[in-house]
């Protein structure tokens, strides 16, 4: 239900999160304790943030009449996902709305193409880049930057490993460019592994940043992060958070950035991709920072002050419980409580689906070897791919 | 808006809880992390925890029909207070109804002069008492714990210092029978400090121990907690945690139990009051716990495995949020958390009124001097008896 304000005590923020998925449904959790009333246009009457909130309408994000509703009321809006359109926002934005983060940033994280040519402006170490047509452009890139293989993506609407290629060579180019869609060429990057840096930022230009996380992808999804990146160089580490922070004030984000990295196998640290709202690699901050991503994402968008982003524990690791042969998640939690009853669990309301993330588990302490087994351990029980 | 078991991931389970306050409130904190669907029986539609529920029907828990309604379709059924009629309670059970605690245990919370009795009859250390129907009675009873002061009590509905009476001579005892209800008569007890042992029972005897806190009450209201009691000796901390686990045994508690006790100058442990549920006293936990009570008060409902009480940092101070003269609690949080991004605020979504319970702030680091003044400072602050 909707409430008015004088169901509210004076001065509750009301803020609109558009998209009910596991991101809105956490920052539940913090909008809670904050005492602010989160509103979440979602997709269906009962997806994953729809359960947890009160006041929860089913709309189109793509539909303007259905924004607009939505918006009516609202003190803010912010997202749960980067697919409203730009236009849209615009308007909204036009009309008085407090966007944030607002199109003229976001839109970098909507459209990689962008993305690139933003960063490579202001001088952030990226991969090497072309916008291609086709084929024979795909071809002549990949001759620049040393051959194949190379990566094309879409510019828009690509996630979670959806939309992006590895190809080869020339022959393997034909499902990129089959949809019609504006395709981004990119130098393959020799990694030794991927790293995320978490910013926040506000609209009046605070901003705090995340240690520096190390992150495992299969098939283009985020399974398993490990905060603090073990091993990580401190001046290295110091750099990513800079350039995290310089892309966050360069291109006006409000709320929290995620800048995906590549540590090259050269040293460089390179730029993979931008969220801009609460990430999978922040999920560790839930207990394992002194203020979880989610809270520091309302904060900024309210424009109250940062909380601190420092780490509560030496190591925290995080792994994504990933849908399996199991359907019924909960009966996992007897063994894995019973195991580990410091073990911290994560479920986001969703009907379990071959490789859909339907949560997450963190385990933390001071030995990461024992960490990280704990929490491996509990994702891999809960999913099914162990029994004991 | 209900939710079907078809809308819902297979396997989650429905907890009822029957009250729409604060406790009701952070409990779906934890709900959502968890997993579970939560389900209020809400004072009315815009009370604290249905402002953060998605199923909040409105009813009044005195009445059967509206009980009988609510708990239709819940796997367990319990509560944000202790106010329901145990024959409602005892009728649900014997319907089949999960009621957690139930009848026979939660009746010692919400009876003092059965609960007396009970810790009486298992030798649990206590103050003094005695039912008493007259002022004359009072006066007799007075006279065998060594004369007036003593303290009065309503057996049945006294919270936050109400129903309680101080009384120094005959003369004072006529406010307490004036009612006709049932009195309890307590020696007054000369304490150095008043302590909290809090544990969470489930149902198949699973009990954890938090550690001991000291709790500070203005007029019988808790204002602050510290976590964990400073200076107590590690044998009498054991021997409280030792008696409030025997209490949850003996009384067969299931979720959460709150034994209040007075560290009484002559060095008794002697127990003054029993919850059944998320306590004040508790509500460091949030933060300063590596499971907060709110969880393992799930966790014990639905007979999971307990999480680890242990204290995650050296020292943990809350301290309530009470109604003062500011209206807007909102304008106060720029100050608080400008001045320490370490601070934790939780806002219940209750208008102010003077006194009232509005939300609590909490601290928590290795310097106790340190962390006092910092929780301290932001309640005072947000509450309006200091600006600066």
């Amino acid at each position: 239900m909707e409430f008015s304000r004088d169901d509210l005590p004076v001065g509750t923020p009301v803020v609109g999160m558009v998209g009910g998925g596991q991101l809105a449904r956490m920052t539940q959790e913090t909008a809670i304790a904050l005492g602010v009333q989160l509103r979440v246009l979602a997709e269906g009457p009962a997806v994953s943030a729809a359960q947890a909130v009160a006041d929860a309408p089913v709309g189109d994000y793509r539909d303007p009449d259905a924004v607009r509703r939505f918006v009516a009321g609202c003190d803010v809006v912010t997202f749960d996902h980067e697919h409203v359109p730009t236009e849209l926002l615009r308007e909204m934005e036009a009309a008085g709305v407090a966007v944030r983060p607002g199109p003229d940033a976001l839109v970098h994280a909507q459209d990689k193409g962008v993305m690139r040519e933003r960063l490579a402006k202001i001088g952030i170490p990226s991969p090497e880049f072309s916008l291609v047509a086709d084929v024979a452009e795909a071809t002549a890139f990949a001759e620049r930057v040393g051959g194949f293989p190379i990566v094309l993506k879409t510019t828009r609407g690509g996630y979670d490993g959806k939309g992006v290629w590895v190809v080869d060579g020339p022959d393997e180019c034909t499902d990129a460019f089959a949809a019609g869609v504006p395709i981004l060429a990119e130098e393959k990057v020799d990694f030794v592994r991927e790293l995320s840096a978490l910013v926040a930022r506000s609209p009046h230009g605070q901003a705090v940043a995340y240690p520096i996380v190390e992150s495992v992808q299969i098939d283009g999804i985020c399974v398993e992060v490990t905060a603090p990146a073990p091993g990580l160089d401190p001046e290295r580490a110091a750099q990513a958070q800079q350039n995290a922070l310089r892309i966050a004030g360069e291109l006006g984000v409000v709320g929290v950035l995620a800048v995906e990295m590549f540590e090259a196998r050269d040293g460089r640290l390179l730029v993979n991709e931008l969220a801009m709202r609460p990430h999978n690699t922040g999920h560790w901050s839930i207990e394992g920072a002194v203020t979880s991503q989610f809270e520091n994402h309302l904060r900024a968008v309210l424009d109250l002050p940062l909380g601190s982003p420092a780490a509560r524990a030496p190591y925290t690791v995080m792994v994504n419980v990933l849908g399996g042969d199991v359907a019924d998640m909960h009966k996992g939690l007897l063994h894995c409580m019973a195991r580990d009853p410091e073990l911290k669990v994560h479920f986001y309301g969703k009907p379990v689906r071959p490789g859909r993330k339907v949560g997450h588990v963190t385990a933390y302490g001071p030995d990461l070897d024992e960490v990280r087994e704990r929490a491996r351990h509990a994702a891999a029980y809960l999913t099914g791919t162990i029994d004991e």
